[in-house]
């Protein structure tokens, strides 16, 4: 039993509860030579930080991480890094309220079905807050990828039903939805406020882009590219359906439609279309790889609900607190993490496929 | 670099190319006292046979398995299960007309990217014979989820747009299809028959449910139930997409639509709907766990299609061959096989999820 | 590359350098329902805590650990457990005299020629206060082997040369050298005396004993019992060599004598002697298992000694500060942890080696 | 539970009993482009066939492989290489006399404690015929390793307490033993003929070099290369005990007497001594490598011995059959097997230690 370890070569594992001491992550297996500051990694926890806008949480969380291991003189040294967000937060608050009760949509009825017991304050290991840790370490791998040319991108695909039809990622930082669609973003805010009146929550599509892959990365058959990335970002909390290329759409096209025409400019091998999303065979073909994740809408809503107690009692409830209405928005900087680590570890993978490759590192 | 092993308990390790020698599995950790004999894997894999159907491939291929360890006096000893299924069919065909072009949609160019060369024969590693070895480990571990109470039911959703409106299980050995609505499956066989004229291909989703689960299996984090589901079943060649319960559904619901409510009779604790299908927070609810998956057209179309050779020349090709007009209906039973793998693998990971567990099985 | 992750079921994952924020491991895949607190953990890193007598090094260090997770009421939750030991002793020392030279026996050369540069304070991830986390971790083991009835004893059966005759347990707190023989914990004493006044140190052999084991745990071929806790105790820093019950004798053994008669007592199976040291076929065969360890004298010595710089040049060096002349005492509880680590990952995995033993389980 | 699949990188899973229809490995990982052919492989398999001398088993067996994946045109593809030596003494031999017995020094309790049954006969799983997959996985790997410039030699340092007092490797083909000096080989000769004419047998000790490792080989904490040569080498068998380079004889060595003093040659770092094994804080030091084995004298005498049957009954037996009178001439391949495994394991993991060799490789 365990499950907290993520990764073969770039190993992350992560620790901590919503309201426990605090969020942990552990790398082992980071190259060494990165330069590595604090800073670099805050930068992206801030993108997940909560307060930000009407449309997320109101608790005030600054999140700010400590390296306490792994750098030396502003480098990487190849041993663990080890980062901590200790929590702020831990004031004695009354939990009496869900201590005993499975909030529907929640993982506290199997929580308990499972260890026996819970920590119950905040969602325990089940809270969002678990997804800093994977933020912390994404943002080293995100670091690593640049310098190999390879760039991640996620944002707001859809909200409520809302799609973005441009994508302009410059648009993403004017709207609180991290929507590339500055019109899409307007009727978002739109559908939540009303949403938000009637005390209930959204959900939504997260896309995700990879530009700059070498082709040839991730391994056949069960390790595939888009299978680790299925694994990756199904993780996420509250992801319930992932999707490479065109996805389910796939499924009602034709072979003569979906197949993607290889042709040649001055021997550089190219696709007229997309519709694989960058991945053929469980490896990378070297168009863009493009994948997205379907958020299921914040199970925490203040309307009453029906639900059971620990003792078996049908009762109902009300959930208080400062949730957010909708996750998508803060999880899109999740999705790029969970994606970068699992590029990174097939990058790596990848670099003993061949012989010569091997024989021509040891040799220098 | 590796990628053709699965599981953390019950690993199973896959080899074999399509027109290799054979194709094979090790299942390591398959738990010793099972009765089992070449029938009970014959029998899946008879389910993935082709020609059984003017809507599957013609080749002749009996796909007889033999165990060769693991396996004495009709029982499992606790030690390796080798399995093997040799190939008839190698007979010296010509090959050149594939070896040096790169089919659209298939994994010639990225196998070549990878390893500098590839075994061309009928697709080698990447043909869909390699799922054999999937179905023979997945008999055995079906077997033992039977014993366990658990089962595990896949059939064709939809094919070429058309859905199945009703799930009727016995309805799925009437048609070439595995579709579960007699209607439904008319209406692909007439659609079928119009893209097999026009040298053209379906795709299609492929739903498996599993009953009786235990609540609480899965982990929390990255090795959530789901998670795992994702891999595994993404990791199947021609596989697109991947939803749980609702899965791109939720995403578009609201939090008070999406929420199960919990209830209770007899201190029994039930769902009111199942639009989680059957996973919460990473571990079974106790509800039927749905999943669906979205499966491309088959690539290989005998239509004339424009891609590059080997020497970076564009060209144009027309694939010969018998090759499936649709993958689905043969890929019913590998969705079925992964999804057992992955369930009893983490079945296993969970008996040592609480120290009483661990205590009471060692008292014995 | 990684290498700070140990075990499968109870992972366990170290981070942290000798003079950097602090040391720390997280245990993923402990049972939930465990008592545990930090005075659990305290008590084991006694144990190993510097400046206790004239014999280690006189630093002091109290290396207090916190808990940072996985506890919620006094018991684990089955989530990983994140502890830290904060250093006290980061004060900016100047570390120029061994920042760039490369001292005989030690880590520092092969770091610099893996990673490209080092942590070269107190020797960073190579120091011996690495083991503070495996000690943190195999407290929580131990304390649940205790559950299941099984008791792990190490001590020092050998140092400088001079060997304990007799293994008196109660005698190992008496002498600073947890020597269970007063007499030889006399001899080394003085042997010590005369080798630090010297500036050279000592070596010796730790043994480890453990009771109460089932039967049958450990896997055939590559994770046998014997093999896994080879690597456990090999990964300890001066560990040179292991060895299982008669070891190294057994290869002078014939036959008849190394083997161990099996008699019975009212059906119960029990051996005539112990050659084997509690291990056959990989797995544990009920007699007392029986580990020894060849541990090298500390490396740091006082003398001069000719080495060369990381510019390549031939120079002498005198290691200054406060160094252990000799391991073995301290090193003592850090095979012990090793050695619990291995046993229980080892029998967490037996617990699916029949297929009625899950049944059973699942049906409760 | 599992334990037949060893490697991160070059994975290699065994299976097979000694009287079931093959012993077999699949090698997942192998690098794409090595030439090999079953001629690579039969070569090494050669020498651990019985028969070669009275001093070895009776028993006839040509043990010849087929290679069944992954090799294509004569080159490998990068994807599993399935090897197979099927049995050709599968004759029903009457097991009855021991298959209800527990053989002293033998795994029969320990298999029939753990998995409730056993192939009984020949030893099943726990036969010596299971190191026949070792050997052909490890053909693969030490042709790699060549290729590396890294290469491996293990022979018999000593036999019935005689021991080699040179190591001259022309000299190990002269002799019946693997002996490297023939007045020892001659000494063990008489030895070994007193000692079969008593019915009894004899154990020894196996050396290994490896020379010609990259300095830095080997990961910090519990992946260090000696830790994991520990496991692979103490998995083999009849191996009770392991230590690298002066081992043993360290604990009773002093700091002065054991630390290797480093000097430089034109700027090239090297070891006055060797006291280390070539190994230093768990990575290769670029000095030879030195692996010493003790290995048990073979469990199946001739001679009367007491024991113990599945009923709890004592009894007396005496086993029948061709064994060898020892197993260390034999075991001297699959020393060098393991060490190759282990060596190129880690090679490939260290291929991402530092972070400009990763931008290097995926810049070319």
């Amino acid at each position: 039993m365990s499950g907290s370890v993520f990764g073969k070569n770039f190993t992350v594992t992560t620790w901590g509860e919503s309201h426990g001491k605090g969020i942990g992550v552990v790398i082992d297996g980071c190259p060494a030579g990165l330069e590595l500051s604090e800073e670099d990694i805050q930068r992206f926890l801030d993108r997940r930080k909560p307060g930000q806008s009407k449309y997320t949480t109101q608790r005030k969380e600054t999140d700010s991480v400590k390296i306490l291991s792994g750098v030396f003189e502003g480098r990487t040294t190849g041993t663990p890094i080890s980062m901590v967000v200790f929590n702020e937060d831990q004031r004695s608050r009354d939990y009496s309220a869900i201590s005993d009760i499975y909030r529907p949509g929640h993982a506290d009825y199997t929580f308990d079905s499972k260890f026996g017991f819970r920590d119950y304050r905040g969602g325990g290991r089940s809270s969002g807050r678990e997804t800093i840790a994977r933020v912390a370490a994404g943002a080293v791998a995100i670091k690593i990828l640049e310098q190999l040319g390879v760039s991640v991108h996620a944002y707001s695909r859809e909200i409520g039903g809302i799609k973005a039809e441009t994508v302009d990622l410059n648009e993403c930082g004017n709207n609180p939805f991290n929507m590339p669609d500055a019109e899409a973003a307007r009727l978002v805010a739109e559908k939540a406020d009303a949403y938000m009146k009637n005390l209930n929550s959204l959900g939504g599509i997260i896309e995700c882009t990879v530009s700059g892959m070498p082709v040839g990365i991730g391994e056949p058959v069960f390790d595939k590219l888009d299978a680790r990335l299925a694994q990756a970002i199904m993780s996420i909390g509250a992801v319930k359906g992932i999707e490479i290329g065109d996805g389910f759409m796939a499924a009602r096209s034709s072979g003569q439609e979906n197949n993607d025409e290889f042709y040649s400019v001055n021997g550089e091998v190219k696709k007229a279309t997309n519709h694989s999303g960058g991945i053929l065979g469980g490896m990378s073909d070297g168009s863009e790889i493009i994948i997205r994740a379907a958020v299921k809408p914040t199970p925490s809503v203040a309307a009453a609900q029906k639900t059971v107690n620990t003792s078996g009692e049908n009762i109902e409830i009300n959930i208080k607190g400062r949730h957010d209405p909708m996750i998508v928005p803060r999880a899109v900087v999740v999705v790029e993490s969970m994606t970068a680590l699992t590029l990174l570890d097939l990058l790596i993978d990848n670099m003993s496929s061949r012989l010569d490759g091997i024989i021509e590192f040891y040799r220098k």
